[in-house]
């Protein structure tokens, strides 16, 4: 049987290419930098510009499909995701590395049909690297199969976060916590590049072993999702629930809301 | 008048262009780890060879020269740095990025006389960038000038540093300290690549504004220094002193044992 949704595939590969495009043209110039909630909190002109793209461009060729991007929902539109055909889009996942031009920028686009995930795209702009899953087919770094590392001890692992201030002390104090309680099992090290879909990508390629996320979005995991399960890994939530095989469902459906929940991405099927 | 040092700076390149095709083909293979002194602290064959193929390779053609190498240093040679022309060599930065293969994975070569560096070459194999700096020259990667961005305001800067286990205590509550310390300015965000050469790099093209290091050696920085103040940077020890200008003599003075200062690598020039 033919694959049903080759064609939508197919589509976002184009997409994402014209928007990566779009996107290191940007980061010759200078960037006029607004500010969504705080300093730490960058959005760029880029950022709209990108998704404005490529959801029109998908539009135009499947007027039906439903769309939750990151930009959209800070703009206000729902994030409800239905059984229906649905693109879950972080036009620039690492904004605050664009606005420096830090290496890691990426574009994440995660195509889900009743609920799961049918294939995933994680393009990391600067890096020049394509990341790809199709559900079942395998995942793929500029066309060369990928594959998680297999580590299994903790001790012997490379673990992938992000650091950032918190308003809530609660919050800060759990994050800093998490950080001094790894280092001190005490693993290889600890790498912080500064985006989820690149993260998520470094593990299933296993250049990395291991990624935790307090509050991590679905625009951010989406993408990545395919990537990590077609490549070998699994994603679960902290009480070692699998996030992967039904599509990550908590937190896309809560999706406006960052999940409060550390979602740990590892490499161990 | 010609530059004296031309001809060694041109060898320089030569030697780290060899060494990196070296580097590059070790991390398609399987690696075989030594362990120095932790899970943490690692070291491979090839860290060794590539020291040992650089400087055979500059012994040849500079008999009467100097050494001061990670690796020779750790087999229990001297490192006393004298007058004499000397290379100051980091065979691989970022050890553990290379056993891991994550993205950051460099070498680094500084060259003294007279106690001043006068060019330093950091090679950043995987990403294919080749950063050079002549003192009174500028800095370069791959040929084309780069700059500090010349950012200020800390709140608005992006802050590289290093995370890892310490034996000590007080050491690791003073690491875990500096980061809470930082995070809470707030910064726009800390990021840490792995390798301390690199860092200094990412300063100095502008991707980064400042980096700090606990416990940093003078082959992890001597490269680099050429690079941050030939684009415009300054480096510092927790005084304020400046470490750049006298070629870190400090440091490197006692290279054998890792700095117990805080350094700081900024782009306020």
């Amino acid at each position: 049987m033919a694959d049903p949704w080759k064609e939508c595939m197919d589509h976002c590969l184009e997409v994402t290419k014209e928007a990566g495009k779009m996107i290191r043209e940007a980061l010759q110039k200078d960037i006029s930098i607004m500010q969504k909630s705080s300093p730490v909190d960058l959005v760029t002109e880029t950022d709209q510009k990108v998704e404005q793209l490529i959801i029109s461009s998908i539009k135009e060729k499947f007027p039906t499909h439903s769309f939750i991007g990151e930009e959209s929902v800070a703009a206000g539109a729902t994030s409800n995701l239905t059984d229906n055909p649905t693109w879950i889009i972080d036009p620039i996942d690492g904004t605050t590395n664009f606005v420096h031009r830090f290496p890691f920028v990426s574009m994440s686009i995660g195509f889900a049909v009743k609920k799961e995930i049918e294939f995933g795209i994680v393009y990391s702009c600067q890096e020049g690297k394509m990341y790809t899953a199709r559900k079942g087919k395998g995942s793929f770094c500029n066309g060369e199969p990928i594959k998680v590392s297999g580590q299994e001890d903790i001790t012997k692992s490379l673990v992938l976060t992000e650091m950032g201030f918190k308003k809530d002390p609660e919050h800060f104090k759990t994050m800093m916590g998490n950080i001094e309680t790894i280092l001190t099992i005490p693993v290889h090290g600890i790498r912080s590049p500064g985006s989820a879909a690149v993260n998520m990508c470094l593990v299933a390629c296993g250049a990395a072993d291991a990624y935790y996320h307090m509050g991590i979005h679905c625009w951010d995991m989406a993408g990545g999702a395919a990537i990590i399960r077609e490549a070998g890994g699994v994603i679960m939530d902290i009480s070692g629930d699998s996030l992967c095989t039904a599509a990550m469902l908590p937190t896309v459906h809560s999706c406006n809301q960052a999940s409060e929940e550390v979602v740990w991405i590892v490499d161990v099927t």
